[in-house]
């Protein structure tokens, strides 16, 4: 997997920094994950093709979010884009993009599709061979989801001696890959495990913006591999975190900790302080794996 | 006057280029024209105050010309602005902003006006002691207007020796210098013309973004001191201009040579081509007095 955090900055864009966007890549597939204003420009600076990205995640609508969304998609439409797009996010975001093509009588060149969100419970919101991706209801202002993508796992490794040393035939090769056992023609029954390596365990990210700290997250992120989690403040502004239904950096230490997170990215810091050094050491206190998100920072995992 | 150009490039905003967005600063009064996506940031990057702007006015609702209207009435508001906000554009503009503040629950915290246009004759749409704005309909693929800001006629400036040689009192000064003429106490009329110089004489400037070549706004913008006039291509694209409802830069000086202008100012170039020197020089066939505009530009006239 790689992160590329296009923006992750709290509220108003400003010349040096941007609101929140990030591009995830799971196994060659682009996922782009919120559209604040000026994601377009971003995805350019950042050398990201827009012909790869074929989905997009909106949190929810919230203008640091997902103004830049109606921009997007128009001009993916004046590049002459052909291939679908399909936006997940909150009721509403299809009647503010339909009303806006109309208006200006600009319909896109390419089939464009809404998976409109409403649930409060975590679900499913798209799958394929590769990759599965559930909302992750959040508490915030407005209805707000983050989002877990996870990995499929990939086939076991066949073990090439043992499946020779076993004069197993080739077409029974895909099922071993698949983790069955093979019978041999005298009746013995060769355990997968003696014929094949456990593949490399299929990673797994979470989207954690906007919320208030919410315990109810850690069974739907649990374990999961790369949480990243807003830290809009730091603990000495808790008071108005709360009010605005934010987090602090050691309230997404506390959750990466309690769901056993391996590693905790931080972003949407408010704009109000010099510097974000500070929400790592405080995260730091109750979490030992803090990295700093930053516009234009990429992870890979 | 003062005019900066925030973004002049037509279609995609990109990594160097802004879409359409220019502010004109008359007598103190700041109005803010177009408002294509990263406006916010361009005004910023300029250092254009954010308060100083009551009055914005929308060409028409193609995305260079106004994605960046609902980023910017956004950011006013989370700066805590409580002086009225004005909108000028077509109709469907304040469906397009009150859909998206009611469905991201974030009203503003002043008073926004929405004057919605739907005419196709000039009108005026603003006017105050100071400036009178009108709109200039335009041809393009949708309901479209420029706009005309004209500053009102200033006082007369008062002939300091010839009113002391006179022995006039200064009760009557600002008699004089509203262009009447005074009475003596013998009876003698002193015209104005032997108490006061004439003023400064007003400014004008016409905004025409986009549209298609069209004589009919000529009588609109006659004799105007300063035209901004789209110029999309170049001729040897004429016949896409005429297909899309773009001008040329050659058109744009037929424009500006039949209408009198006093100054012609490029812009709203498709970013097919490699710099923008070809079109003043294209220009300067027709008519002799071309600039170009170009993003954080401005010009004082």
């Amino acid at each position: 997997m790689k992160l590329t955090i296009l923006g992750c900055y709290a509220a108003t864009p400003r010349t040096i920094t941007n609101p929140t966007s990030q591009v995830l890549e799971i196994k060659n597939r682009l996922f782009l994950i919120d559209c604040g204003e000026g994601t377009q420009v971003q995805l350019r600076k950042n050398k990201i093709k827009f012909s790869k990205i074929n989905h997009i995640f909106i949190s929810h609508l919230h203008g640091d979010h997902f103004f830049g969304l109606i921009g997007t998609i128009s001009t993916f439409a004046l590049l002459g884009r052909t291939a679908d797009l399909h936006i997940y996010g909150p009721k509403g975001v299809k009647e503010i993009i339909t009303l806006q093509l109309r208006l200006s009588n600009s319909w896109t060149t390419y089939d464009l599709f809404f998976h409109e969100l409403e649930s409060d419970k975590s679900e499913v919101i798209f799958e394929d061979n590769r990759v599965i991706v559930k909302t992750i209801p959040l508490k915030h202002r407005v209805y707000t989801n983050g989002f877990l993508f996870q990995e499929k796992p990939a086939e076991r490794k066949l073990n090439v001696d043992a499946v020779q040393q076993y004069g197993i035939h080739t077409a029974y090769y895909q099922k071993i890959k698949n983790g069955g056992n093979v019978t041999l023609d005298d009746g013995t029954v060769i355990e997968n495990e003696k014929l094949s390596f456990d593949p490399i365990a299929p990673m797994s990210y979470a989207f954690c913006s906007d919320t208030v700290y919410n315990e109810a997250v850690i069974p739907i992120i649990e374990n999961v591999d790369v949480l990243y989690h807003e830290s809009t403040f730091l603990e000495s502004e808790a008071p108005l975190a709360l009010k605005t239904l934010h987090s602090t950096a050691k309230e997404a230490a506390t959750i990466a900790l309690k769901a056993n997170a391996k590693q905790l990215i931080l972003g949407h810091y408010s704009t109000r302080y010099d510097g974000i050094e500070r929400f790592k050491e405080e995260a730091e206190t109750i979490f030992p794996n803090v990295l700093l998100g930053d516009d234009g920072r990429s992870f890979e995992f």
